[in-house]
């Protein structure tokens, strides 16, 4: 929410609105609970007002169900049966992507996570969607697997009203210059500190 | 989502499962964006589980027209409807809490701001909910104007399966004593930090 005025005006000729509506890259890192809780928070708002949304979970969230799943997945349907928000797809690495005919490659993630990468990149320049939530995105940049030269490049050249939310810790610092918008969700107290472990509903 | 195994083992006496199905009071604090955002990410989370989830908005929040408040009216819609999800009831300061008969008392905010509180000590104390979230409710309390002993007193006492979620900047740290998940969403880059204004579907 709109917590205050800007701390000063850049003289980069563009009008308030303008500058208002410029598309964001926003970041979510730290080692805290929330990265990808608050982007999903982040998505429903821009469902509420029309946005075409893309999610793609890169590597382990992949082989979950996970909550939110099933209500974007319900969200998308009431989209299609009554209009209402906008269209959510909904793809995940896990076992292959869903737009690829390649079963499961289990045993190449690297390989996996590039085609997924090189997808949003294609979408990204034929202006797919308005969101694109890039969920657990900083582990493949930081395993090597995805240039991240490449995803500045493509970030910073987007053409239209694109947003880009990425998620992850450890995002790499090409990543946070290239963002607008970088929270750090830092961790003061977790239950599994006091040996809870997750539980349904509040971590998935 | 679990990240890793709890670091000890506790001699609390419970077993695993009770550990884990523990309810939990969790606080989202910091000055960053994504405290509101991720705890109503989280609720999303339970609505899918069937929970019976109420959202208390204190302060400014409440003369907000949010799109989360949208979707889970929505949502709450299609639980009646269908079965799906669970009952969400939303009530805000702004202009009088929904549930009181006195109209908006805009110049007392702290009498409104005690009697959602006691509204909520009254649920929690009756077990109404499954989930409480209580937006931007470290506000009143650093105001003074809800008394945190009575707060700590209620969520340390609560019976039953209540989760509660709290959100807002600089948290006493008697509610993150009484906590047991609290996570700081720092701000690293911020747009408004470039001129940037708040905009439509990424503040609200």
């Amino acid at each position: 929410m709109p917590e205050g005025q800007p701390l000063s005006i850049p003289d980069d000729g563009l009008t308030t609105k303008q500058r208002r509506n410029r598309p964001l890259v926003m970041v979510h890192t730290g080692d805290g609970k929330g990265k990808s809780t608050a982007a999903f928070g982040l998505a429903l708002r821009g469902w509420n007002q029309g946005w075409n949304i893309g999610v793609f979970q890169f590597v382990k969230s992949a082989k979950w169900k996970i909550g939110e799943e099933s209500v974007f997945k319900r969200l998308d349907e009431l989209h299609t049966e009554t209009g209402e928000g906008g269209p959510v797809e909904w793809h995940k690495m896990g076992s292959g992507w869903s737009w690829s005919r390649k079963g499961g490659s289990e045993e190449d993630h690297a390989a996996d996570a590039r085609e997924g990468w090189l997808e949003i990149k294609r979408r990204i320049n034929a202006e797919e969607h308005d969101l694109y939530l890039l969920d657990e995105f900083t582990y493949p940049i930081n395993w090597g697997w995805i240039d991240i030269d490449d995803v500045v490049d493509t970030f910073a050249n987007r053409p239209g009203q694109q947003h880009i939310i990425a998620t992850g810790r450890r995002a790499d610092p090409k990543l946070m210059e290239v963002a607008d918008l970088v929270t750090e969700m830092a961790k003061i107290k977790h239950p599994m500190d006091a040996g809870q472990k997750g539980q349904r509903g509040i971590e998935w």
